[in-house]
């Protein structure tokens, strides 16, 4: 698809650093609009059309409000600046957080166009869930035609591979969403590399990428079927204790 | 063993509840002493063994230090009194709470008497971890007759079966260990169900039984195999987007 990419102005005080523009197809007609695939969400799943936004461009979520966590929630390509320049141009001194933090934040950084087609499809992904509200058609071609065919009830968690209903976002009204989004190799964020998981799926993934993941949980089930024990009532164990 | 059990006094809010004892062998010489297995870890390992001795006997952990998570670090046995006489006698209103919290204390109850067994035995798997201290002949002689033979870097973790190391427990002194107590069956705190495990295998856990888990990663792991796709570039998918 090739897009319109006309500027457009935003309001985040980091607006200096990108320049948003125009994702409708080249040669469209009417306004501008560098969403023109989710206001449909945004009035039928208001929450689920925030949650992707947000977790499509900013930094980090709910969990990370700590005083010590850093700066929370900030856009993704900020991130991309070089340290010196993040403290003189917005006093984030990346030097003075810990260690751990400082390469959550590095992983996270995107760029603005990574995060714009993240956002686009997640959007595909969400209404090809079970449950999902119906794209209207002209939704629904964009969405094709940018991200390829879609089909009723056919997203599948990137981590465990089974079926995501789209009742499963309610949570998100609570902080506490049982669909996360989720991250193939967590240090990459772009379409090909973001999906959708359980919250359980993606908590269990934790840092690893979906191989080191699949590699580490076949290395537990070798374990255990070889009949290692550690001491506890499991399957395959055989206590000594009690 | 059979132990002295002779009373003892504590000093916790609840000593009502319980009636603490003796666990030396009956018949002992010297004083009675409710953890006498535990005080070379305290002078060499003290952080290790505070951890033991609140994982053992309390209900919850720093991750529970908000606000309406309910009181943190209750004595374990005192959740097994009937809602009403928790409010009347201690100011704990379970109804108030919200239900994944309620059912979160109440699957952290045990009984006095398997709380001090969870202690002995956590300290016996945690002398024979990898580069742990080595016990005291007392102490060895101790822990071997009550909880079965030890044997130097025999521990594994309860989820992954792998090995543990002593020195992961470093952790331990900024709140964050990378070993933590882990029960086979999270709503059981009994000896037989309890031991050590990597911090990201009891968070991959999560509140699953041991076999449930392990069905549970069988599963992904036999989807992933039959090449069952999300959209995302992992191994055995085929991705249509970009």
């Amino acid at each position: 698809m090739a897009f319109c990419k006309k500027p457009l102005s935003g309001r985040s005080r980091y607006e200096s650093l990108i320049k948003r523009c125009c994702y409708l197809p080249s040669g469209h007609n009417g306004a501008c609009d560098e969403f023109p695939y989710i206001h449909h969400l945004e009035s039928v799943a208001p929450r689920v059309a925030a949650k992707i936004k947000r977790d499509a461009t900013k930094t980090t979520g709910a969990a990370w409000k700590s005083v010590d966590a850093g700066p929370n929630r900030i856009d993704r390509w900020v991130m991309l600046l070089p340290d010196a320049e993040l403290k003189k141009k917005y006093g984030i001194d990346i030097a003075a957080m810990k260690t751990a933090v400082q390469s959550k934040l590095r992983e996270k950084a995107a760029s603005y166009d990574d995060c714009m087609d993240v956002a686009g499809k997640l959007t595909w992904a969400a209404y090809q869930m079970k449950n999902a509200p119906k794209p209207p058609p002209e939704v629904f071609t964009y969405l094709s035609e940018r991200f390829g065919n879609m089909e009723d009830a056919s997203t599948r968690c990137i981590v465990c591979r089974d079926f995501l209903d789209f009742n499963m976002f309610e949570g998100a009204r609570r902080g506490r969403a049982n669909i996360e989004t989720a991250h193939a190799n967590p240090r990459l964020h772009n379409p090909d590399n973001v999906g959708f998981a359980h919250r359980e799926c993606n908590i269990a993934q934790g840092g690893l990428s979906l191989e080191q993941f699949y590699d580490w949980i076949a290395g537990i089930l070798a374990r255990v079927r070889a009949g290692v024990s550690a001491e506890v009532d499991a399957p395959g164990s055989h206590s000594s204790t009690s």
